[in-house]
């Protein structure tokens, strides 16, 4: 029988998840102690005021208006950072990962932006960094990646890894409202970060996925390198005829990688997802995460991907894993080893070109009502070599301007950017088209 | 820096899916070494008959025609056990524990027959009993449920988990073909076990909910304390009625536990799973899994549930796991305290009586067609106290037969089994009413 440790469990940040996890982990904390054979302690939590008034109701003496109080108490090995923000939040971690310890956060922003230098922090001080809760919310995407599907090799991860996106697409497409209207009501219900760029122009996303394409393919994917694309150019309109094609609308991060020639790529952008797939059946809040893989085939998961419960729920999943390596004095998660074998995995990877990313397309054309106008629209197309599959036309009454929207064959990123420079070109042509990309997988 | 360990991995059973893992481990050989700081190595692998042609070329003298030599071998430290059967299966086992070395397998019928044993043998001789892949194929179920939402307690589990029920209900609805048409097609794809009563009535998928149901709540289920249904009773006719009333049949394994009475239920059955959730919409092998967390809320988990490479990619992963125990000297999985805290939460649960079970029910009743049957057959549901919400009563063109199909409003199965009797006593009903569960999860 090992000596049983005390593990003391430290907040930096408070708020609605801090809370959550403070609450639930306290409810279960004699089931895990017995079932971890460590004993639990919550000595200190951070907090911006003191005095506020809070919905879970913690022992006097804990709470100080220091983090780096938090960070330094001999007494806390589990450092939670979830304060956000990406300036003082990595102060805190990396004064935390070089005493040793280990941080357990939800911060992708953080991640994106100074991942690199943590995890060297990591790699030479000892510590530990844990962040499951980091993307999709409840759903354990990480632990699946890096062991439950740890046999195989993914050539393509789809996922809608943003609720607030996938809340306002899905009720603009249920209600028949506009983008305007959803967004202001998302906002009053709280469910849009405060620089709401964040969320509507796909970064959120994107950090998301640039974790999970690190993990993945051990390569760091700089937003110079990726397509991210947000949500704001896309209406009601493009909705109709999205369904009208076979497909849904859907903000999704995409990664794919190819083994043979190593071109990886990472991507957010809004695309057609035909009608049968799940992740077209995904709505509201809910995240989603399809996994190709070499040896399992098609994994998907789906779960709740925001709130204060989600987030909570893998939160202490990285603090029973946590515990378990303080436990055992051995981590098994983001080892210095790991590490140095994801760099060594990222050594193959190369970012595709543009003229490797294929895919179907859509377009939104906004044209002038003339006679001959679609002949000059379709020879754009012929002469790039594009083939349409399918288009929709119609007329606005009372203006003189007609809509032109299309679903093409694969191609290339490279070739669409010039048939969308062409057609912009024309003067028939009122604005630049919209230019969507449709998912369909190869393996289904 | 430890010292590197080389870990020998035998098998006991060479036939696809151990082919599978060997192949797949053989592939990735170097990365999993350099990511995991250790050697592997396949000392010694246990087959029927060593002369056979196989679709992986093994290095010469590794091949034995004796089990035990593999469980006895020094340099074996990970048995994967993957002959299948519950007699020598379990003797080769239960010596490899009392060896203390790590047993990895699929093989769901024997835990189900000798889990506790086997359990008590990992807690007496400190082995380790690794089964991911007993389990609905490639989905990282166990995994999930015990360490990606460990911070919750799960009212309800309900899962897709026989694949080919999935597929021979799937094809039927599809194309419009009889259950022996498609069950004949099934088997002569090799799809249905041998037994084919595991597969049809029910029993697999019975297996994989009680090892879940051990893991969730600590209770050992058997088939005396729990409703086990195939899908044989299940007609092409039912599938329509059942798409008119807004629903799509499916098998499924369905755990429930009422936290405030301690009642759990565990069953299998073909249920009526309305059509806009995700689980009516998950067809041929594929399985998937419902979770509903307290904190973590809804989880869903889709992926491949049976074939050579979904198996092999649980069975590496655990293989992972297994390696990563062995290297730091310490399992995470199911280790003697484990086992223990698992009892005592296991020790608040009872079974709950068929009063407590409820569900809104689907019938299918064939009458004499006679005026004023269904005057007689609707008294049995007022006296009974049951609401009906659907029906649809059909004829039979040129048989003096009819037919009422209904859906009730939710009411227990200790009412609708004196419904079904009662209906089944009435000289005009026919046969023995057939009885359906409707799946309405109340979380969503």
């Amino acid at each position: 029988m090992k000596e049983q440790k005390t593990i003391g469990i430290g907040f930096i940040g408070f708020g609605t998840v801090g809370q959550g996890v403070w609450k639930h982990l306290n409810a279960q904390r004699e089931t895990l102690e017995a079932r971890l054979g460590v004993k639990i302690s919550f000595p200190r939590i951070a907090v911006k005021n003191i005095n506020r008034k809070r919905d879970v109701v913690v022992p006097a003496g804990v709470l100080t208006d220091d983090p780096m109080s938090v960070v330094n108490d001999p007494a806390v090995t589990i450092v939670c950072e979830l304060m956000g923000g990406t300036e003082e939040a990595k102060d805190y971690t990396l004064a935390a990962l070089k005493l040793g310890k280990v941080v357990v956060t939800a911060n992708k922003a953080l991640i994106y932006k100074s991942g690199r230098e943590l995890f060297d922090a990591v790699s030479k001080f000892g510590g530990h960094y844990y962040f499951e809760a980091s993307v999709a919310g409840a759903i354990p995407i990480i632990k699946t990646l890096r062991e439950g599907l740890v046999a195989n090799r993914f050539a393509s991860i789809a996922g809608i890894i943003n609720g607030t996106c996938n809340y306002i697409l899905s009720r603009m497409e249920a209600e028949g409202k506009s983008y305007e209207e959803i967004l202001e009501d998302a906002k009053s219900l709280g469910y849009v970060e405060q620089d709401d760029s964040l969320d509507l122009d796909g970064w959120d996303a994107f950090h998301k996925a640039v974790i999970l394409a690190f993990l993945a393919h051990g390569k760091w994917v700089s937003e110079d390198d990726a397509l991210v694309e947000g949500i704001r150019q896309v209406t009601l309109e493009d909705m109709h005829r999205a369904r009208d094609f076979g497909y849904r609308i859907k903000l999704i991060g995409m990664i794919r990688r190819d083994f043979k020639t190593g071109a990886m790529s990472v991507g957010v952008y809004p695309a057609l997802i035909p009608l049968d797939k799940t992740l077209a059946r995904v709505d509201g809040v809910y995240n989603a995460i399809k996994l190709s893989g070499d040896v399992a085939g098609t994994t998907i998961l789906i779960g709740r991907g925001a709130g204060r419960d989600a987030t909570s729920s893998a939160v202490i999943s990285d603090i029973v894993d946590a515990m378990i390596g303080i436990r055992d004095n051995a981590h098994k998660f983001l080892t210095k080893q790991d590490l140095e074998a994801c760099k060594r995995l990222g050594e193959s990877a190369r970012m595709a070109t543009m003229d490797e990313i294929c895919s179907k397309f859509y377009l939104r054309i906004s044209v002038v009502d003339e006679p001959g106008i679609l002949v000059g629209v379709y020879n754009v197309f012929a002469q790039n070599n594009v083939s349409i599959a399918r288009v929709i036309t119609y007329e606005h009454p009372g203006e003189r301007r007609g809509t032109v929207t299309m679903a093409t064959y694969p191609t290339s990123e490279a070739i669409m950017e010039k048939v969308t420079a062409e057609l912009e070109a024309l003067p028939q042509v009122r604005t630049k088209p919209l230019l969507l990309r449709i998912y369909e997988s190869t393996r289904e």
